[in-house]
């Protein structure tokens, strides 16, 4: 939790106001947990959204997604992106283990219901994914059941960044990646609302980083005399999960999520093969009723025009987001001797002081 | 107007129940008007539905699109989808005139913007378009912007339907097709609303032509001594529109739109390769203000599972809109010789009472 | 395999050519596999379509998918729609038993990998579901690794239909459902190529029921002097899997599965609100290697106009195999004592002859 | 022709190799014409990129689209996202003048088909457009047929930047938009491609331009003692045309024209409300012939691994085509008495030498 973040370099990622935390349980009600798995084959994890407090299922949140890159395999966009809803939590994990986390969000919500006495037999779990295998033996799927449970449990507003849960075994830009966070105010109509952007971020190459406009990657790998690819390899996979109590619809919502791409770019990425780069979206502000009620529900939108705001905004928190992940993680050296450095190393460093 | 429509022969389509008129034009507000182009090279027109009393521009409808087969030329689509709005009247006529029809929407919006005060430099004029260039020479796109403003001058909540304004020209199973309409009344949570259906049928084959489960095209073709191609070949055009005062989210009303199609399989289609089917619904329920203001609107939206009857309704009123469009068509010679009959013959003569 | 079939009752569904099996598997290379789970509390289980006798990993099939209605669970969507690609066999099972069951298709997967000496650190599951719960404890998410493992094992050319797999405990127009198959022959440019459907039921209401358009499903109430409810209630669930031999691209196979919803709404269906209806298709024709070459590809893809017979033969394949999955499937009583016939004790009786 | 361009000023825009003429014309075949109208109440004119040198209608090529903001009225990409061709010249223009010259394609289109004795009876063309009304009447609608030919007429491989037709009335980053191109050479599996990237600006803010990681917008408002707004405004208009020959599928085509934004992040665009930011992309690697024929024609595609070079150029290309619009654009001063700066007044100041 004192870890430090970007800003603490004295670098300051646009010009929007940030959150109590600059995090994105800086929206009311969202928590984020982790489950980190480390020992001498593994380095994965799960990292839990929590969307509110009350149970999602009976009361589903406003939800969208859009997909930049669609080569990953990402579970339960289907429904959101029918429904327009959330209904569980939104679990990231690595690649080759949604399959089990979404079983055992399955788990977590049927009790959870069974509890509150409220009915339930059909529910659309949701995880993402980033595929940790540079650092991680993969194919184990090493997240189980209870490593959810535990990052559910541990869910809270302050949470860790860089290589902990489901940023445990990331590479970001040819440093460790992980986990990121930062958030914006907004203040539209009269009314201060809240947008908070987490990462899981696992793409990019190091030639191309950028910080602020100053391409940092190059610096590095000159001064490391490292010669760049012949051929430009982003393996370009990165989850986004955008939470905000804008009352926004979900179409609205997904308009949102297609400037996270615009952070991601101001870093250097563009966008490459590698694998997904996905979004899912929730806003706090509108919630939807469970089950067969007929019912007409009162809701709030922006107008279109206020969205302006929330463009400019997801934009610059993504970004800073990226960064976070970068400057929390601490350096890795994987089983084939490849090591990744901590952005946090070269900031600190005089020769790259970018304050 | 004193045309017979499907139900005069006593064939009713599905048991839903029908609004005062049994046409799009019973949800509040709606009007329908065409103007007909006929002379000796065409037969080709426009027909417009305006979606309400007041100017859409500065106070727009929700609404939204489903494209079932894009080989089609529709204008208007990419902001619908955007931003989940209507701003103009919809105008259906042949597809090479989808430009010149586009350009006169853009005119008479200007001039009703002007008149009102309501500034306007940008608007997103609708036409869709089905190809009636059996009974029309299309190349000469003999549609104008008179023709589009007779078409607003004439709208009424009467409106007559086949072989006039946009299906003038169409063939739709082998007869001659035009336009056809109907509505269903839908009781939810304690309110009455009404959804209605404008198609300008233009597609199907008449092997296929099937009402109410029978398959009266192939009857046709046995009592002529006319053989079935050798292959399918249904040239698939048809654009519907749906009209509803149902308080609905874009996205839930594109839900709506995706069930148009399971009225023109019930009538025989399998929705060829051919050209367009494309389907646009508006809401009148909620209006959203246009220009760059800061604000937060209430909205009403219907839980999800109220869309239910929406769903029955609309493929209902789509399958009786294609028979109305059929039975009140006149029959049509084209310039190859080749006869496009009409319905109302073969259901007047006694052989294929469907009563 | 002595289960009858619609065929068999003298109902013969369209016009097109039958495959020899008049299943899915009349595809080359495919192979169809079952599960079966039937105990006090459980009717459930999994289906397999293995798409290619070789692993289809290295060797990717061109696949491409098409949500009719999104609310659903399947699993594996995001990367076909990017890559236009499958790389694993296709699972069905039930709602809640996705998660597992993609998990099993990695283990499966990477252990032919292995055993292959191809490299593997991720890989699409493809899992599709339907809702069983009506005759299921669909909480205790009964499919585990072993059934996964036993459906591979059992697959083959002939498979049966019905209550079997993953069609075990689903309710289709109010029927006991199940799995069903049918395919068509094309003659195209010159080749003969073969689609075939097969599908997982569990949708619609009995009233709507329709064979060859005689509404049989009100003939039944009525016999039973059962009343319709007073509103529609389509539960509407279905899987409907597409795999050819054709030589077609991504694209044009969404457009051969956007068809695939004809064939429901001749069976009766109005597509209603219930959960998913999603189809996924898959052609043997054009295979991708995996992997980080770089390389130019010969593929083979038909003119669009080709399309249309693949489209007649799709509608008329969906129809078919939704009626063998009701015949085939044997009655079922539920915990609740609610009793789900089989269409074949309809039709077997004198008065329901549709022959 | 004479004009500089952003490389005159040592400004280098990444790292790959440029094409001969560094403008989309440097693909085989693309050719560019402009026609200007200028006089006391209009800047405004139609650009037109011709794909190939032959008719494209009898023998289509390869196509895609994709909408980053929908906010806009470009005609014709329904039919472009069914089929996946393209079969008329590409027209940009200003956002009323779409009908128009929509309909004047479909005239130039027809007068060729009928010299060639093509049959056509069905055409889609492809308008794109931004709003220029800033510098321009838009309401007049001021382009007409006969600019349309002007513009194919004086198409060539040489064409000028900046303020000409399309672009005359645009307005980019708060300076004066217009025309801008650039292009990228691609070596993959031992050929060799080239990708080029056509512009038409009229998007982003002033304070936001960014070259080179340079926020130059900001120090020449700070130079001229401007005030930033209190809220971000990013008017966000943009057309990009993408030309290649790669061999390409549709499929590909979108993955690459999803990257275009990264060019546009990386000078400074959030990707705001504004109106619509369209890629519209084809190659002239694949042809498809029109008609009704039935035949399985031979493709070329890449594997999707060499798409990654594709996704680096376009990017660049996409950013080195907005500023090179940016630089050729002379200043224009609008009626209300507001001066849009050239960049190049900038540029070639001392103080904000970039090189």
């Amino acid at each position: 939790m004192t870890k430090k973040r970007i800003a603490d370099y004295g670098i300051r990622i646009g010009s929007g106001e940030r959150g109590a935390r600059n995090r994105i349980t800086d929206v009311p009600g969202v928590k984020v947990g982790h489950a980190t798995i480390r020992d001498a084959r593994h380095r994965t994890g799960v990292t839990i959204i929590l969307p509110c407090e009350d149970n999602p299922f009976p009361n589903k949140l406003t939800a969208a997604s859009f997909v930049q890159n669609g080569f990953g395999k990402t579970v339960g966009l289907v429904q959101i992106d029918e429904l327009g809803t959330l209904e569980t939590p939104i679990a990231l994990t690595n690649t080759l283990n949604t399959g089990l986390v979404a079983d055992a969000l399955v788990s977590v919500m049927a009790e959870r219901c069974a509890a509150e006495h409220i009915p339930m037999r059909s529910i659309n779990p949701v995880v993402g994914e980033t595929n940790d295998s540079r650092l991680n033996d993969i194919l184990d799927r090493a997240v189980h059941e209870e490593d959810v449970r535990r990052a559910i449990e541990s869910a809270g507003e302050d949470f860790e960044e860089g290589d902990v849960g489901a940023g445990a075994g990331t590479v970001c830009h040819g440093l460790k990646g992980g986990i990121g966070s930062a958030s914006r105010v907004l203040r539209i109509a009269g009314g201060v609302y809240t947008l908070g952007v987490l990462v899981q971020s696992n793409h990019g190459c190091l030639e191309e980083l950028t910080i602020r406009g100053r391409r940092i990657g190059e610096e590095i790998m000159r001064a490391q005399n490292r010669r760049a690819r012949q051929e430009p390899q982003d393996l370009g996979s990165i989850m986004m999960i955008v939470a905000t109590d804008l009352p926004v619809s979900d179409r609205q919502l997904r308009r949102i999520l297609k400037r996270c791409s615009v952070g991601l770019a101001r870093c250097g990425s563009y966008l490459g093969h590698g694998s997904g780069d996905v979004m899912i979206g929730f806003s706090t502000a509108n919630r939807m009723p469970a089950g067969g009620m007929h019912r007409v529900l009162q809701q709030q939108v922006l107008t279109e025009h206020s969205l302006e705001q929330a463009f400019f905004a997801v934009a610059e928190a993504t970004e800073e987001a990226v960064l976070n992940s970068l400057v929390a993680a601490k350096p890795q050296t994987a089983e084939d001797g490849t090591r990744y450095d901590s952005l946090a190393d070269y900031l600190s460093g005089g020769s790259y002081d970018l304050g």
